[in-house]
């Protein structure tokens, strides 16, 4: 099924006595398959939405090295599972990848347990994207292509038959303590990463990424993935989900009350209430709550807003899709809902044909595919079909609670594509090899903390998280989170729950019970809102380019330090500051907090993009500032281009951009100017609008035959930085 | 392998479709096994401690009818599971089980999670005793033999082909909150309970116990299981673990003051301490803590206290029992140690010759089973070898986990078998079918409401719970939970993380700080200590009355009310009181509390054994007393003979009692008088000592022919409750 003159090296020299039979393939530049028997029919790779960018892949460097031999990677196919080792003989490096996972970051030491869930469980991994990929510091990237839950022992086990080893110093002879007890360990990892996957049981394909260094491995994961998501250029701006109750005229009030305080936005998300029936889902239209919904989607459009319809994949018996489905589904019901057998190609057409027809040729621009995640063991309400569910394709429960928000997702983007647009969505759960897929993962967990770690940890595995607001308790929080919000994938204010704005009221409790904050600070937290909200709009043209980047180097817009500065050991735990893009370092305030430390990675200088001030890389300083403005810092040679704001991404919607040159010897950068909302830019309709620094002036030069101008650089200013 | 006329009925009529084949064979009296493929070769089953006990089975009601076709029950074995449906037909019925669970009581409409488990997780059974039996009000119970870790929908699962229902009254249309929408399922259970048994791809069997009760159902499994323990008689007295750090002198000077200030005590136990390692275990003496331990041992037995030594079977390099396991083990080390092959009789037996040889003839009498749990999910420390770790005897790791509690109390039995003596043991986790075994377990989780719960969970599965005393924050929650443990199968302060004893100060980080109670506080404390003790020792003669029905009857010592009074509806969600033998209702304050609503099960009167007030039956009442005094209550029309209490019970302690005569008509009862530390019961060495009030007075009758006295029947008083 790939694209790819395929390499397949009959292994010379014995297998080890527990592994399976195994074929190692070439697949492409740094990339190998070591399959061992007989795949499962369903994983993420057989059903990836795009092929392989070997051409891309080919740009990257070659004859890069993985330092350890292919061969020791073992696969041990057993009556009840799979057990697959892999070589980690590295005292000093560390591991990072598993997915979005809130809780951990350097994962050494650790056990995940790599499932798709609802809940965080503590260090373990699961999360609403667990990806069985991770990257190692010693330059190499494995992928281990499963939809079966592993549990994955990360340098951590000792092997009976290992080389005595000293005892660790923190190991007295006699411990007594709780504490003692738990620690007494750490010294006893062995070193291999060791996939144990219950219920696989005839085979599976283990995925080799060279390096040199994380970065690329990664970069060649994503690429293999099918290179990074395109989002249409109105994605990036505000997304505004509407109160759950909220009927036709409260939302069109909400919308021109934007436009009237000039607070950027160019999406209104509905909940639940727009269909007739949820939980399960209708997906009709309520006559009741939006009796000219038709006319209310027009008058959207014609303000510029797009609208995005939440949803969910268990349909409803009052559902026009219900009896469509009946025969395409599993064999239990979730809420009342059939469980849409996504893997049967019939089942994914029907689900998208009627989203096409019913409601994305009527106006509508994106999904939230909500609830597709699983619940933890220790939840007991009845939001999951049972993991033992039949379903018609023949995939077993198990693997479906894997890949329903992977396979939901594709089943709606195939409706975008058929008609040639671009999407923006939400999601809550996905899996490996979803880099192409322009959907966002939230959660309804809500710590700070977890919120950042999983945006940085979200680019070790191609996915796009959104750390979206719903609430804080006090102003400064509330402030920090649409901060950190909109120097995400996606900025999204999440107002569910309450039945006014956010400005008027930040505290759930209070504004469910219209105790709204006094006028004038109402006004002040607008205008707060408009400030973070069109700084964001100001970086649009920067924050597409990266995107386009991630799509021709399989680079994310969102990166961990340690993707950017591979060798400096002192990113190498920093899991609260991130790039965005090539030229910015976020490192936000977490809760109320108007101070924070800040890491400055060592091969160069950085500028605070709002005082100018310069700190000199490899220090760590502290840094203040003011709720809502997260301390941003432009990379020292860095061309930043800076738009005057727009309240909303039109068709023809043209920026103003002021080039920002820090440093006298910047690296030049690309523009991405196209339709901003079509596929063209796959067939050659774009222009890089190339920014170049020279002779102490900014030379603007378009490659490309795509016949508009979107971007018009007005002006440029040196920023030395003090 | 059964000792039993096998009925093997070859089944007519069709199978259903998704079933496999099976085989139906009525083993003995309302004991029915159908066999769905090839069971697995490690189950609890197949690691019986013993026999069935056919005979008294024999002596339970016949023909009692199970409200359902056997042929109903299907299992179907697929690639990677193995799933069993149950009918459940009976919407008014009740279904109670699972083992120790400490969250649910009444089980219907929960997904259950049958894990092994050092933690609570919820509602899902994950326990230290999990069991995959349940009983249901209509009278029969079922047990699936497997050492999976099984998910069971208990009346829950909607399918989709089921006959359309009418949306229950709680669903609206539209439910926006999540408390609306995480409710809205309640009327979609379907009638059957499912075990989805991931990782048994061979096939399984399946046990129905008839009624007529739940109460007969869960004798039948008891003594399917080969009836219950019976505990030494010194066993039942109380029991005391020492601080972690203590060493000779200080275990010696504690001892001498128990005596010296009358406060009865049986047993110590020492903590890891003991040994030269821990963790992992040498289990050799520290010449270094205990240079004269032998001379210690001797000591204690001289002032009749029996030793009780902590480990756990992760075997360090340092002990000698290292080079013999080191091929009879798994290939994962656990602290460094040895994990033992228990199912290699070769494995189980070194371990018991060890202990056999180098403790038991050494003068030590019991043992704690500590850390052989499995660890949840989100618990990363290194305490469990993985689930997929190999074993010699080729049992793989995920069914280890589950039975290496059991297997490992198995081991440590057959010593002291071996010797003719009995035990009586502290374990962490066992399963099912380990009614036989002595031993009690025990958990680091310490809520209040869920040690009550535990207690009267287990009396469903033949499991004994001891709500063991450790601190409390209050002197009144610390009588409260002494007095709780006194009236529980074994009285339990398990001291270990206080270097002083309990009395001079119950707070834990007081006791550590040395921070300790008035001299006179302490005095009244160890007072009240004394008198909860002594009330236990003056129910001792009964409570051994008691284990022997166990035994006998397989109906255990402690009940749920259910238990004792299966037709009262008034008892179906009773989780927080229970009986105490057949005579004694016991309803503990929970926390701090000195009051609380008890419910008067229906069909007698009660009278209060402290204040002789009478109740009656079928109203619920609030109850005062003093914190440590936990309600009790006497069944009208019973015999209860009380003893004067002794400090300690030797192989020569004679009791004297007074038999207490509640209510005008009581009925006969039986004490057991044997050497109360042997198995010569079990050849007819003991007497029924049979108390019966006619015509106005005691008659005592002696049957057997053990030729000593150990109760003296020295008076009755007549009881007629105010």
């Amino acid at each position: 099924m790939f694209n790819v003159i395929a390499l397949i090296l009959a292994l010379a020299g014995a297998v080890e006595e527990s592994s399976a039979p195994r074929t190692v393939s070439e697949l492409g530049n740094g990339v190998w398959q070591i399959r061992f028997g007989t795949p499962e029919a369903f994983t993420p790779n057989v059903f990836r939405e795009c092929e392989p960018r070997w051409e891309a892949l080919d740009r990257l460097p070659k004859d890069a090295l993985i330092p350890f031999d292919l061969n020791g990677i073992t696969g041990d196919i057993r009556a009840s599972r799979t057990v697959v080792s892999i070589p980690c003989d590295e005292p000093d490096s560390h591991i990072y990848g598993f997915g979005l996972d809130p809780g951990a970051f350097d994962q050494k030491g650790l056990r995940k347990w790599l499932s798709v869930c609802a809940s965080v469980v503590g260090k373990t991994g699961a999360s609403h994207g667990p990806v069985p990929f991770y990257v190692s510091t010693r330059g190499y990237g494995i992928y281990v292509d499963t939809a079966r839950v592993p549990f994955v022992h990360v340098a951590r086990l000792a092997r009976k038959d290992a080389p005595a080893r000293e005892p660790s110093a923190d190991q007295a002879a006699l411990s007594t303590s709780e504490k003692e007890l738990y620690a007494a360990c750490k010294a006893q990892g062995t070193r291999q990463v060791v996939f144990d996957i219950p219920g696989n049981t005839s085979g599976i394909d283990v995925y080799v990424f060279a390096g040199p260094t994380v970065r690329e491995a990664v970069q060649r994961f994503n690429l293999f993935a099918g290179g990074g998501c395109m989002p249409p250029l109105w994605g990036l701006g505000l997304k505004y989900r509407t109160h759950s109750n909220a009927m036709e005229e409260e939302v069109l009030r909400l919308a021109k009350s934007f436009r009237e305080m000039k607070i950027p936005c160019d999406m209104f998300g509905l909940e639940p209430g727009w269909q007739t029936h949820a939980y399960s889902c209708s997906l009709a239209w309520s006559g009741e709550r939006f009796p000219h919904h038709q006319a209310m989607v027009d008058q959207l459009w014609g303000m510029n807003f797009r609208v995005n319809l939440w949803e969910h994949a268990y349909i409803h018996p009052t559902s026009p899709l219900f009896a469509p489905l009946k025969d395409h589904s599993g064999e239990y019901l979730v809420w009342e809902g059939l469980v849409v057998d996504f893997p049967d190609p019939a089942a994914s057409k029907l689900f998208a044909d009627y989203h096409e027809n019913e409601l994305i040729n009527k106006g509508i621009s994106a999904f939230k595919a909500d609830e597709c995640d699983r619940q933890f063991i220790d939840d007991t309400t009845p939001f999951n079909y049972p993991y033992f569910t039949k379903f018609p394709s023949g995939i077993d429960g198990d693997q479906m609670t894997q890949l329903y928000g992977y396979l939901y997702q594709r089943s709606i983007l195939s409706a975008f594509k058929k008609k040639g647009l671009r999407t923006w969505g939400d999601v809550r759960a996905t899996t490996a090899l979803a880099a192409p897929l322009p959907f966002n993962l939230y959660s309804d967990a809500y710590e700070f903390d977890q919120y950042l770690r999983q945006l940085v940890n979200a680019s070790f595995c191609g996915l796009l998280w959104s750390p979206e607001v719903r609430e804080a308790g006090t102003r400064e929080e509330t402030l920090n989170r649409i901060g950190m919000s909109s120097l995400a994938p996606q900025m999204c204010l999440n107002i569910w729950f309450m039945p006014h704005p956010i400005w008027e009221q930040y505290n759930r409790a209070k504004n469910e019970k219209h105790d709204l904050l006094p006028k004038e600070e109402q006004q002040a937290m607008a205008g707060r809102i408009r400030d973070i909200a069109n700084l964001r709009m100001s970086l649009l043209p920067y924050l597409y380019a990266c995107f386009f980047r991630y799509r021709e180097e399989g680079l994310p817009p969102v990166r961990a330090l340690v993707l950017e500065f591979p060798n400096d050991p002192g990113v190498y735990f920093i899991d609260d500051q991130y790039m965005y893009g090539d030229a910015l370092m976020a490192a936000p305030f977490l809760r109320a907090a108007h101070e924070r430390s800040v890491y400055f990675p060592a091969d160069c200088a950085w500028i605070d993009f709002r005082t100018n001030k310069k700190y000199p890389g490899g220090t760590k300083q502290t840094v203040q500032g003011d709720p809502g403005d997260v301390p941003l810092f432009v990379k020292e040679n860095s061309l930043l281009p800076v738009a005057t704001p727009v309240e909303r991404v039109a068709r023809d919607t043209i920026f103003d951009l002021t080039v920002c040159v820090y440093g006298d010897t910047p690296a030049p950068m690309a523009l991405i100017e196209d339709d901003g909302e079509t596929y063209n830019y796959e067939r050659g309709q774009f222009n890089r609008v190339i920014l170049a620094w020279e002779k102490g002036k900014i030379m603007v030069t378009r490659e490309g035959n795509f016949p508009e101008t979107r971007y018009r650089i007005n002006a440029w200013k040196k920023i030395q930085g003090e």
